[in-house]
């Protein structure tokens, strides 16, 4: 065998069947894949590369599977205000004047942040889609992005250049940075583009073979004029449009009923639940034990960091098996490992992308968590840890597509230093401009 | 001027008003208290002590206003299991057979989570008190701590012995560890602690003029009885008892009517919000914003490992923040700057213990959190980074009553390795007694 190899060596693993057992990964670099894992497969191998696992467990590379990467640039830019007034007097200006540069700038800051806390993969909705498609091939994470598509408000030439962006994007990116990054077209949501762009957004995507990817269902304003001027629930509606499949994904689904959630598990369309988005704009609690035993794919999402106010899905993990507690009424409902699920093999499923298993065949998209920390002890139930008490901070390598990301807590692909400066500058120029 | 100094030099300073100013922090290390605020005091003192603030903010230590610290031992234990179910199957069982030295190893290693993660000050409800006083005295930490008292369905002897233990504590170790530990008579609750012997405790506590500290409308398991049994809401029945004053703090407030809330502005008695247990166990949303409203005094607590996971006061402060919210229907309920207060001036309040502020003659317990990192950038709102961002890994530096309890990450008042591995030993010793 010619092929280059990375050891994890010395931890434990974080089985498919959230079992935890000591063993090795071994990894083919040029498939990107896990060619093993076993105990003590450094006595058999010589690695080209090692990354010590030891006093850690190595765990597949977390899912965030919907976000608004470049939205880093206005963490903290406002807060607490409720959703609309937020949206019109702060964040739609400040967008406004973001610039491809922003952008670039922005998403970096966000990969940085992800790779740290060991998210390898996640779903991106966006403009200037180019520079965020070019710092996923330097940051060397996988996603799958899109142009966010919104034509109310907008005339008729602005709604179709809008429209157009989105599927010229996502058919010129679809396979870029080696294939790690693949695309969905993403018009914003059922009630932001018309009934007829959002007919022929269906019928292009699915003609090119490409998901859509939008938000639905995420607050009672949102669902109720839906109800009123079609007489259907939006889920309803979005089967109509030809956009409830296998190949789409929806982010939030927080106010969705039995009769929708039975038309998800259907149709195998997943949701993408965003726990503390959901909390910060207080939309509401999604129904996620309801969806799970459904049969429902769920992945988890950070959203933007505008709300909520970190890219670190720990925080996530935590808040869906204790918001899923207290949506449920009952402390038995979404338990750790369904969390830690929703977060690995869930979002990998939803996005339609590898990952999300440490297991022989699997991309080589991998997190290694310390477990020594004080916070982390005793060791009880690692599970549970993961759940409820490890933090991105935990993090001590991130790997991706069988690459080392992150070694020993130092970004190797995006230079940290750099990319957290330029974020500085960037964001100071654009409060100054929207001030 | 002959006595100590301590310098935090060359940082920013939180203020009371939620402002950020550019400042240093002078300590008068025999007082343990702040004689100077202000920039650049650095060129006019030759403190004894430096810490080295650059890069970071001085926020008052976080106070935890309702744990019991020696559970850590348990983190992980069990989870996901309904609160009742959960109790009499694991923890309960698990705390019968809890040794002396279990509960020292347990509170050292909570200790050395909460230094690491910028708390300085604590309220503590078990047994061995004893075992907590100790290391506290070597951790150098604040506290109010008690021995609790549970009497339903134990004899008279053994429920009396009970009352004593937690009274004669109580009265013997107030000023404690140079003064830093105060004390409180605790009855677990309203439900757990029959009629008689809580009156017998109000006048007991009262007459030594010793604060009583109990959980309050947690559960609607709890609320419901009391209404059923006595035609009153809890909190009238409590205020009834004399367990209704400005010395007394509650733990949780969760299923709190108008009129409680009401009631407990007018008596000035202070109510922990324990938003992650809340969480984890299903109990609900406290109504914070109400409280707040009404001029209640709110501080915030982790409750203890087993129902958190962890005692990072960080999250706590996230949890309020976005729980509140949720709670309120409204995105501009609890506020960022209102959730710090909770974490540092509501707590002291709480607990009537020194500290939270950062100004001239205030207690010198502080914390440094890091501003450095990618996932606290840019700075748009450090109050907000606060509520949002940052967690108990960005705390660089910890100072209690003068004296400096973490340096650079470094714990130096406990051996963290030593601690960490005692509670890793009698933790699977634990679970290996309780199989």
């Amino acid at each position: 065998m010619t092929s280059e190899t990375l050891l994890l060596a010395g931890g434990r693993v974080l089985r498919p069947d959230a079992s935890v057992t000591n063993a090795d990964v071994l990894v083919d670099r040029d498939s990107g894949r896990i060619a093993e894992v076993g105990p003590e497969l450094s006595a058999d191998h010589d690695a080209d590369e090692r990354l010590d696992a030891s006093g850690g467990l190595v765990i597949p590379g977390l899912v965030n599977a919907h976000t608004h990467v470049a939205m880093t640039l206005l963490r903290g830019y406002a807060d607490d205000k409720p959703l609309d007034t937020w949206l019109r007097e702060d964040i739609w200006p400040a967008e406004a004047e973001l610039t491809p540069a922003d952008v670039r700038a922005g998403a970096e800051l966000g990969m940085v942040e992800m790779i740290r806390s060991g998210t390898t993969t996640f779903a991106d909705m966006y403009f200037h889609v180019p520079e965020i498609v070019a710092a996923i091939d330097e940051a060397g994470m996988r996603a799958r992005v899109g142009h966010g598509i919104v034509t109310v408000g907008k005339d008729e030439a602005a709604a179709r250049a809008d429209v157009e962006e989105s599927l010229s994007v996502a058919r010129e990116y679809d396979g870029a940075a080696d294939g790690r990054v693949r695309t969905a077209v993403m018009p914003h949501s059922l009630t932001t583009v018309e009934e007829s762009l959002l007919r022929e957004i269906a019928a292009e995507a699915h003609e090119a073979s490409i998901p859509v990817h939008y938000h639905a269902n995420e607050t009672r304003d949102e669902v109720e004029p839906i109800v009123e001027d079609r007489g259907e629930r939006p889920l309803a509606y979005a089967d109509d449009l030809g956009l409830l499949s296998d190949a789409e994904f929806l982010a939030h689904g927080v106010h969705v009923d039995d009769v929708e959630i039975d038309l998800l598990a259907d149709r195998g369309t997943a949701v993408v639940h965003c726990p503390a988005s959901n909390m910060k704009l207080a939309s509401g609690i999604a129904p996620v034990q309801d969806l799970l035993d459904a049969g429902v794919t769920v992945a988890l999402g950070t959203d933007g960091a505008a709300s909520n106010n970190d890219l670190d899905l720990f925080d996530e993990l935590r808040d869906a098996a204790m918001l899923g507690k207290l949506g449920a009424d009952d402390a038995a409902a979404v338990p750790a490992a369904a969390a830690v699920r929703m977060a690995t093999e869930g979002g990998a499923a939803a996005l339609s992308l590898p990952g999300g298993r440490v297991e022989v065949g699997a991309a080589a998209d991998l997190a290694v968590v310390d477990l020594d920390a004080p916070h982390l002890a005793p060791a009880h139930d690692l599970v549970s840890h993961l759940a409820y008490a490890a933090r991105g901070s935990d993090v001590r390598h991130t790997v991706c597509d069988g690459e080392v990301l992150m070694r020993d807590r130092e970004v190797l692909t995006l230079d940290e230093e750099r990319v957290v400066e330029t974020a500085r500058e960037r964001a100071a120029d654009l409060a100054s401009r929207t001030e």
